[in-house]
């Protein structure tokens, strides 16, 4: 077995230390000599490449229309919206010189002369510098609704940071949109919302829960953050992407108003969305076992990988041969394949490798095969192994990737919703509280008493879930009149 | 005539403001309120996705990966190649601070207390970083070649910009890759220089010349640099891609060794190679004329537009049955095509709206066409305008899309040709600068030349090219041997 493989740390001994290794392991992200930034290396690369595309094509057929706004944001446009500064002024990146020169000694240091007038953020977001664009792009209604979409890097200076999980810089897609009515905004954060739930159910083949936000819990400056919340293999959530209805409080900021249908001067009403290369971590934290990476053949960088076993150079030669038709065969289907003849590894290590990568499938040519005209099948999600005729190969491959990515789905579903846990009272629910899980209890609605249980169990309200039991009953702390349950966990 | 259309200034009046209005007036970019940075709005974005998904796939073919680095570089790398620190300490946007917070009279202020120990740059390039990354990567050999690309946001203080052509923040790629040898890593530099070219010919139709920069035009730190130069209409060149070969220096600077065949340890060899969003500007400068963008179908977001002309909403039903078929087809064949059936503007308005976007081919049908099954076909380029059948209209639209490529590649190269002009004395040339053009004139090789031609003419050494006349001769100014001419040019 490969070192890589037999270093790995195994989920049930510690879970956090298991996530951090085969990040590295498996080569898709390492810690870069700027505190709390990321490389982001090719094969996790090749991942967001991946989500990025099907996003974006999600996002266009809605509508959607990609821009580029500017990295860096005038002060005084973060502070204009007062929920909003006070939301992000604690991790601020603030650039307040534009220039270095050599000192007397020949060192490098920041010219003091060069300081900026107005000092600039980098952008931990980008409603404020958009919303200061859209005010000379929205006179009328008939300038209605503006549908934008920016991919870009943004930077958050945290503390405690976990590679993918949580980084001072981070990529992701922030849509920003603008609407006529208040109705038409609520729709499009819904229907963003939705878009996230697809693809997280569809392409990373995993099950998310639906809701809304507590007001401690909005993004700040919204009057209503939507959210998918997954469950990792630990029980904890993951907030996987947000939506949010922001009201007119942008349009107000910045004295953004339109002529309406009614000929009356009117703010405009804001959305704005967005998911990250967190998705990455979650994506890992999902589904991936002991042996490393198991990744839903639709992310897949690597769908299938093809390994020969051969004794000489001759034996080689033939499989090749052989294997370069079935490579065609599957490229013409549109899967992405890799012929791995390299002699620099052995077969055991290579199988490993591609293992702890999570190549969902492997196929396999030796001698006995080829003579047989069949090729060894393993399906990395269960690692089960099948003998298959290579005659229509293709067809028999393109369906196991199809099985593979529904099966990875409906065991996380089955491992989610095994964790949805109903709890009546708080001794309950601190009693299950450390083994994890998505726990449905009733929630007064105030902040007192959400305080009181991140206090008191690190636990905070994931949402108050769209689907599900409506029920009305008590809080189960302070026993008050609750209108439906709500969903409590520990999370990343 | 739409009032964009009027309003546009002709190129013979002031070539400088009519590009100025034309990337405004047609929706490309706008400047934002952060000084010297752009806002790219959906209309230019789209040209650069375009771009992107072209360059992405040529870079991916020959072998290269993307990959993700920080942001933010440490002062103290940017500082440890001396040359590089040199060319770029004058424009590093300088972070020096990663805190607000709310000033005891509310406003809000940087936190004092929450400076850097040491200021951090936003990059104005990569090499520092990424170098200071391959260190950990590179340990024999075998870890060799190194093919990574990143597509990024870089920052450079520029204090006079313009949009596109030079900007604080742009966006670009940067490939920066790690040889075992120099003459790999020269064939590697020289490689990406002919994607570039290639890029520039096939998919832009912009000629280019390819070359070698002059040592004062070297980028910061590199052992050579090339470049592909074009020609915009107003004779001047503009620099549109560059790859350069970096030698040992940034291993060096890095101490990133690695141990050869010869079980020897050696540095390792680097070269880097990038182009930005300044393409955009040199395509819209190459093609355009006064009637506004003339975009190549390559690049086109939108290839296609077909207005309906009618007087009743009856005909109007008519025409959209009749060209929901013919979009179909379109589609079937990759042509991106929009139908504009609109109300809200008169044919006349949406006619000079896509002449100003440079949509490449315009159909247009009336009652009459109905009547006879026929469009009338108008091609941007020479704004020819003919009646077609709409029977297999859409590969009369697929072939003259081709053609208006080529078209518009010919005549672009037709006009650079022409002005590529061979000068002899210092003379001539001070005579003919003003006109513009490539100047062919010998040169001694000395910067003292070079800097005495660019004081006095503005003009500079933009290459010494590849191909072409490799006679020697004599330095039009000094009289001193010359191995061959390069070109001379006024330049963006």
């Amino acid at each position: 077995m490969a070192k890589e493989l037999k270093d790995l740390t195994k989920r049930s001994d510690n879970y956090s230390q298991w996530y951090n290794e085969l990040v590295v392991k498996a080569d898709l992200a390492e810690q870069s000599a700027v505190r709390g930034c990321m490389v982001i290396k090719p094969y996790g690369y090749a991942i967001w490449e991946k989500m990025q595309r099907q996003l974006d094509d999600m996002f266009k057929a809605t509508g959607h229309q990609n821009a580029y706004f500017p990295l860096l944001i005038p002060k005084s446009f973060l502070s204009r919206e007062a929920e909003h500064v006070k939301g992000f002024a604690k991790e601020c990146a603030v650039v307040t010189h534009y220039r270095l020169k050599t000192d007397k000694d020949g060192s490098v240091i920041v010219d003091p002369a060069a300081k900026l007038e107005e000092e600039l953020i980098i952008r931990p977001t980008s409603e404020t510098i958009i919303w200061n664009t859209y005010k000379n792009w929205i006179h009328s209604y008939r300038d209605l609704p503006i549908l934008i979409n920016q991919w870009a890097n943004v930077f958050r200076w945290e503390m405690r940071t976990r590679l993918f999980l949580r980084t001072a810089e981070f990529l992701w897609q922030e849509g920003h949109t603008a609407h006529a009515t208040s109705k038409e905004a609520e729709e499009e954060a819904t229907r963003m919302l939705n878009i996230y739930a697809e693809f997280a159910e569809k392409y990373m083949a995993m099950p998310v829960v639906k809701g809304v936000k507590s007001p401690t819990e909005r993004f700040a400056g919204a009057l209503n953050t939507y959210t998918i919340e997954a469950m990792m293999q630990d029980g904890k959530a993951l907030q996987s992407g947000t939506s949010h209805f922001l009201g007119q409080n942008f349009a107000k900021a910045f004295d953004v108003q339109f002529v309406n249908k009614e000929n009356k001067m009117e703010y405009v009403w804001a959305t704005s969305w967005g998911v990250s290369t967190r998705l990455i971590g979650a994506l890992i934290m999902a589904h991936s076992d002991d042996n490393g990476l198991v990744l839903p053949p639709r992310l897949a960088p690597i769908q299938v990988v093809i390994v020969p076993i051969y004794k000489n150079e001759e034996q080689l030669k033939l499989i090749d041969e052989k294997v370069s038709g079935i490579v065609e065969k599957l490229k013409v289907l549109g899967i992405s394949v890799k012929y791995d003849n390299s002699d620099n590894r052995r077969p055991g290590f290579k199988f490993a490798d591609y293992e702890l990568r999570g190549v969902p499938i492997r196929l396999v040519m030796g001698a006995r095969d080829l003579t047989n005209n069949t090729m060894e099948v393993m399906r990395r999600d269960t690692l089960e192994k099948e003998n298959v005729s290579c005659d229509n190969i293709e067809i028999y491959v393109q369906k196991l990737l199809d099985d593979i990515q529904n099966n990875i789905y409906q065991k996380a579903l089955k491992f989610r919703d095994a964790h949805m846990i109903p709890v009546d009272t708080y001794d309950e629910f601190k009693s299950k509280i450390n083994d994890g899980g998505f726990f449905l209890a009733h929630w007064d609605g105030t902040a007192e008493t959400e305080a009181k249980i991140k206090e008191e169990t690190k636990a905070t309200i994931r949402c108050i879930p769209f689907d599900g039991d409506k029920t009305p009953g008590k809080d189960m702390i302070t026993g008050k009149p609750s209108k439906q349950r709500v969903i409590i966990a520990r999370s990343y």
